[in-house]
């Protein structure tokens, strides 16, 4: 009789049964309904998130980890594959809202057989190869826990009875009391993640960077001086505004931030508690890279480069709110994508989008450090993104 | 003490209980992800279409008609109006997917509510107008009855997966034994109701037409027919296609009817029991106005007028498809919109659109006679439509 | 030696020329920059027309009746063929803007090049046929002849400056002295073409129709009338208008007729000589079929059908704008469309349109009769339309 | 009586003349209609440049420093104002099409005379802002000079008979024999322009970059070579492409560069001497960005950085085509944008465009420096732009 390895992977099977738990936990307040429409391209319906992070494993783990794996259906791999063009044809990205079928209990059957499988390949299995693919699932898993809240609120937002997700959730923070401004100084600096723990490939190849003299601001704008810049006439002053983010406000007739309503001289937002008055000192959120642009030219001032924010952040307080930076989103030098189908993570989406560096209140717990990149096209804002202002000295 | 008229309505009653409980059973093999999304602007979800029949029956009766209702909901009306400009605004048409909330176990509360209400009224009042109304909104609901579930059939086309609605929901029938041509003369003809049954005011205006003469096909095209006109090149062929359909197939690349496909030489078509093979002999149905001129031409014939199919009709074995007429959908003469919202139900929409007459599987058994004039843009063909020819002789 | 014929074609010759000059001299105000640009698909450039109407002749003249005949130049036949697929590809419609080349001086060349040769083709033949494909050509320029400068007019109109195309071209005419109504007594009358002169497809088939007593108005509405119902909110009252129209002039911001401009509370129009104030006498012109809907109901009247028109026709004083009638643009019985690429001028369009009868200020003169119907799409407002209204009695 | 200035400013009359007389000269080879059409939004008419140059010098320089000057053309300065929201409103961008009017004619007249009131002001004072502010019109009516020639080559290539600008304008140049390649060692490089020639303030702001070291082709990428991407399998194979660009050229069914065509094996391109052959030892132009980065995956290469190839530049050729970088476009640490409408003139589009550094056979003699940064969107390649390899060592 062969003797079966039987590995030690508890630590990882805790997280990973963890992580998989938290996003059927953040499904929680969910009727079958919520899970199903798709209002904007780029947004997903609940149902898909769910399911797509099962598909992840299934074809990055058990497809490859698990000799004579038979996968739960057929057709799952063409409906929840999002962009990986190497792994097979897919569903158009549009189409998302359609899936009436599979119904929303096979999907979490579907999951439930997957975490069972994954569970049981870890139990007897040590490969590196392996927890490190597991554990980018999981990563992948806790940046879909975001993508998951935030669409469900921008799906939500859509309705024009404003739904409540949950009574308890609530994001608006207050705004630290005054915090200090930071100084960087000239000079050649590191930049880049080189621990050994997980990281993205897009963080990788640690080099040095030369930064001009810069003080950065210690704290985030609040909704109190966001509205300043909106009573003073911000949104149709076309002076602050960069040529295609003036296009965009005109074209889409936006007068306020995202989720904002001004009703007999107040400001209403809609939030996952329903509409509510906004707090002028909590942190703004919910700006795209048009706006924070707009409102640092407004302000005299500029939003700062990735290198910049990386080099502050041991001294900032951050996670309200991912914040834009100045930085387009662009390989570091010696940027190697991986090979096979991973290899379209990160690297294809090298162009036309802006970095923000940080972490926001949606952001799953454990998963954020000084080097992440975070990334999104300039013009959209329901992300949980606000801004931070930089000047030069 | 004021005496109670207790209003003898039994008739009335029985009829709106067995209307009302056939759309539900309608939906009875729908899970409830079923009833959530709008793939195309022209469909709405299932959802909508419960809520929208409960809303009219609130509208137009309830608040009308019962002293002090108070309405089951405040937003209700927003959502569910569908196209009455006159009594409100209401939730753009291309919005109904969106609606996730309210709940659909609310939405059947609501129906619940206003049945109660509505026979309760019709307990304890005789007025005709009332009745007239409650017939007109079951008219209504019939006509729905036919739109869920040609919307749910497309609904679930849009699966790449073929969902099944119901096993024994197979609407393919077999074409008749050859029926009698039907010889028409030429000469004066009365068109339109003059009953006093239930009818549409777009039915109304007895009047003379001159009819030259005609022999009217006695047997609706068959898929095989269909299947002869594709295999000729029918659909490369711009000679026998209205300029405007020339266009539509070019843009939208069709070359099969909708819900067909081809594969190794066969064909099938997409059924509410799933992907089937086509049926050689039996009717063809989903056909658009621009196929079916197309293929009149090919066989050298037209499409009757409505005014030949009427007076045709009786000798004619109709009610398996809707039969595309030649004739535009426009008033009669001395047609008079009612006073009031109702008034919106069928005159505004007279300009670009066909009439069909007859009637379909799909239409609610009791809702059809032959001075019925059904209408669509001359594209749609998702809903039950074929092809039935004339010539003149 | 083969004796030649000459044919006696004294008068087919002078109309031709005199036809071909005409559509010159409709040219002589403008720039060869004015020629080019096509702002909407729906307009062609004038040096488009120039040559399309060349090319007419050439294709259905020349290429059929000239032996040995040589193509003035190889790729006309692509650029200049309109809407006949039987000929052959051609240029895409909404790219007729894009021609900088052929010169306009060649496509002058191509003109006298094309009219020598027919001058001397009917100098030598007398074959019946050829004449009638002359006719028809001459025609068929009569037809751009009025494209030509309701394209022309629309075209300058969309120039912030509003050009001058000719200081004495000033349509607006002053509405007769009060004429009597027409009344139509209940009957079948003879409707359609039958004489032996020049007339199209589309009103041949002569057949009986039986009409319904009404009341056609002595009168076409003037712009007073119209800047009443402006002035009565028309624009704002959705319960005037087909759903089509309200939905064309929400989503184009229409709030008076196409020309207009209403600034210091006076009323302006756009005129081939530029902008003039509006002459409350003069005949309402450029009006789609939305807006003549929209002023009948709001006067409680009617548009005539087509066939009550016809049979009024001799009683009315028509001519100075195109009539919207309510009906849409279908086959008489017994239409056939000719055989080969003739038959694609009329039939094909035979759908999504409404007829208009009479002519206007801008028809070719000798281009007119009460048989001939014009079509055109209910959303367009730059032919010279207008309105005149009938009632039931 | 006063005596007046007389400026020595022989050097830039000298110079003005030229230069304008240059943008003239570049439509010598024009018919009329040439200079009317726009057919997309990102080109410009002949006759738009032409009047556009001129308003630049008479809002920016005449309406500034000539007293009591009456501008020629009341509406002018609505009609060719570009992109300035700070000098008023002006014509949309896709409108620029349609001006038939003002006749080319007058067009030339104001060039005229502006250029007649610029070298009598230049005559008559000598304030070193007026001599700036001259020469800024001067650089700006150079780079239009090269959109104006692309322009046309878009414009003519958009005509399916393929017209030639000129019989002498061929820029396919022969790859020069092969170059040296470029090796940049490690460490601090200083960037941006510090002398004291004319230089736009987005190339201000001299600042230190680190730059790792990188080896820099010497040659720029031939047909012949990039034929061998597209006869790979090139455009067919997902994993060469940015997300973006693998959606730009599905959407656009790109399979070849803009302006080549393959016909029985070979390739054509249309050039401003009408349809030619594809040299293969030619340089490669006519690029955009998804297709530079995809031929760089291709070679397992990647495209220089802006800095690379400022540091590079001194011992590379260039100028032959621009050359696609992998730098986005933004602004330099301390940029500045300049005061009043003029600050408009770059600032503003520092999102979604990516850098090119060089020049091309189409730049303006005189017209470039290595410190020039020349921008534009990701997927446009009607610009004269081709691409240079890098490699990390």
């Amino acid at each position: 009789m062969d003797s079966v390895t039987v590995a030690d992977n508890t630590e990882i099977i805790r997280r990973f049964k963890k992580v998989r738990a938290r996003t059927e936990e953040l499904c929680s307040p969910l009727g079958v309904e919520d899970f199903i429409p798709q209002p904007a391209v780029f947004v997903s319906p609940a149902k898909w998130h769910i399911a797509h992070t099962t598909w992840f494993f299934e074809e990055f783990v058990l497809s490859k980890f698990k000799k004579g794996y038979t996968r739960f259906h057929k057709d799952f791999a063409f409906l929840f594959n999002s962009y990986y063009n190497s792994v097979g044809e897919r569903l158009e990205r549009d189409n998302r809202g359609l899936l009436t079928r599979p119904r929303l209990e096979l999907v979490f059957d579907y999951r439930k057989s997957v975490d069972q499988e994954i569970v049981s390949l870890l139990q007897n299995t040590d490969r590196q190869e392996l927890i490190n693919t597991i554990e980018l699932g999981l990563q992948h898993e806790q940046q879909h826990q975001e993508l998951l809240i935030t669409d469900l609120k921008y799906i939500f937002s859509q309705n024009p009875i404003y739904p409540t997700y949950h009574k308890d959730y609530y994001w608006e923070k207050i705004v630290e009391p005054s915090q200090p401004d930071v100084l960087i100084e000239e000079g050649v600096y590191n930049i880049g993640y080189e621990g050994k723990d997980f990281s993205f490939d897009n963080e990788h190849g640690k080099h040095k960077v030369y930064i001009n003299p810069v003080e950065i601001s210690g704290n985030l704008v609040s909704n109190q001086e966001f509205i300043e810049f909106i009573e003073s006439g911000g949104y149709d002053k076309s002076e602050f505004w960069l040529d295609e983010g003036w296009a965009f406000i005109q074209e889409n007739s936006c007068k306020l931030p995202l989720y904002w309503k001004k009703e007999d001289g107040n400001y209403f937002q809609y939030t996952l508690n329903g509409l509510q008055e906004v707090n002028p000192k909590a942190v703004l959120m919910h700006i795209n890279y048009f706006e924070a642009v707009a409102y640092a030219n407004y302000k005299g001032h500029r939003l700062c480069t990735e290198f910049e924010w990386e080099v502050a952040s041991e001294e900032l307080n951050w996670g309200t709110v991912w914040e834009w930076t100045q930085s387009a989103y662009l390989p570091y030098p010696n940027y190697k994508k991986p090979a096979g189908a991973i290899g379209e993570y990160n690297g294809k989406f090298m162009v036309n989008q802006m970095v923000l560096r940080g972490a926001s209140v949606a952001t799953a717990k454990g998963h954020s450090r000084n080097t992440y990149r975070n990334f999104f096209h300039p013009q959209y804002s329901w992300q949980v993104a606000g801004i931070r202002l930089a000047k030069e000295i």
